[in-house]
């Protein structure tokens, strides 16, 4: 059964995964008959309250919560390698970008979780395919964008676009329910919550999204 | 469009709602062309770690941690009146069982929070639908048992079976991919969690007793 790495970063649209994406991620992987394996960086993030959009001022731990749409069944990613997958998927979320890596602070400078970057990097040189929902390619992007120049879309947000190709990668535009396909690379990205107004659109792409990653295997 | 309300109990399978029922029901209902109205009531629940499966000793929210699955757009249950819905749905999760009412202590004889109860009773009384998603079961024949009577199921649980049977409700054994539906009375359940194994088979029952609750309206 092949194996698909799902990267979460906690619980929540404001503050870790965005759980729609998260779970329609985990759908597709098991209606392709592949098995996802679920992990999240050990480390604290600030909590959004969800009912008013303010953050608290607690910490939550970004493993911990995502064990929340993992059922339990999650990894530390520092103990998962490229070889224990078959492909590697991240839903998106705003902890895609605050927990796995800093973009949503330093845009194109971010800094990123050294263990999320070094199996993203392992991934890649394996030539493993990656997917990318929603605003997770601004993580692959700071990770891959120099050496790869990879393609991929954040839907049609020309801010994020023009973030994204500083880092050496190239923005394509794409409707909700679409998905780019980077062959010579194996990276596969959607738009998602970037520009879903409806739940079904954010399905429909990621389910086609994660179908084209595993076609990619 | 028709408005379904959507009771949920928090954010996660063991002290909330279960996230892949909740969010399975939330597309279900929109590729229906109907709008979800996500509620909770206003109460503090005890922590589980769903990492470890073990509680942690603090509490959070049922409203604050329901926001997360509803994306922010959630209203307190105690607002929501049956004049403002053509239907309600029930996802599964423990705080189904524990923060809705006390079942998972108490069985049968379990008290129900009062603006839950309220909800609901006005919504039988109205004879408009009412879906009930794996343990969620339990909470409508709490209410509803002594005076309507309900069919509906857990799947083929018989422990729980036999309590659901001590409130005059009455306990049909299911198929996880199948839903269980009291014409008389608009109910309709299905077993997800409480049977499923793989994510897809929670999502098929839940598809189906989402329409079957659409088409009693």
């Amino acid at each position: 059964m092949k194996k698909i790495g799902v990267v979460l970063s906690g619980c929540g649209v404001r503050d870790g995964s965005e759980i729609h994406e998260a779970v329609f991620t985990l759908l597709a992987i098991d209606r392709q008959g592949a098995e996802a394996v679920c992990m999240a960086p050990n480390v604290e993030f600030p909590v959004t309250d969800h009912s008013t959009m303010q953050e608290t001022g607690s910490k939550r731990n970004a493993l911990v919560e995502s064990a929340r749409i993992a059922r339990g069944n999650i990894r530390d990613i520092k103990e998962v390698k490229a070889a224990d997958l078959d492909a590697i998927i991240f839903p998106g979320g705003f902890g895609a970008a605050k927990n796995l890596c800093d973009f949503a602070m330093k845009g194109a400078g971010a800094a990123v979780q050294p263990e999320v970057a070094r199996l993203l990097k392992e991934m890649a040189v394996a030539q493993k395919p990656i997917g990318a929902i929603c605003i997770a390619p601004v993580l692959i992007a700071t990770v891959l964008g120099r050496e790869f120049g990879p393609t991929l879309t954040i839907g049609n947000d020309s801010g994020t676009a023009t973030e994204i190709e500083k880092t050496g990668a190239i923005h394509q535009d794409c409707p909700v329910r679409d998905f780019v396909v980077d062959k010579k690379n194996k990276i596969v990205s959607t738009p998602a919550y970037m520009l879903a107004t409806h739940i079904s659109e954010a399905y429909e792409g990621i389910d086609r999204c994660v179908k084209a990653v595993i076609e990619l295997i």
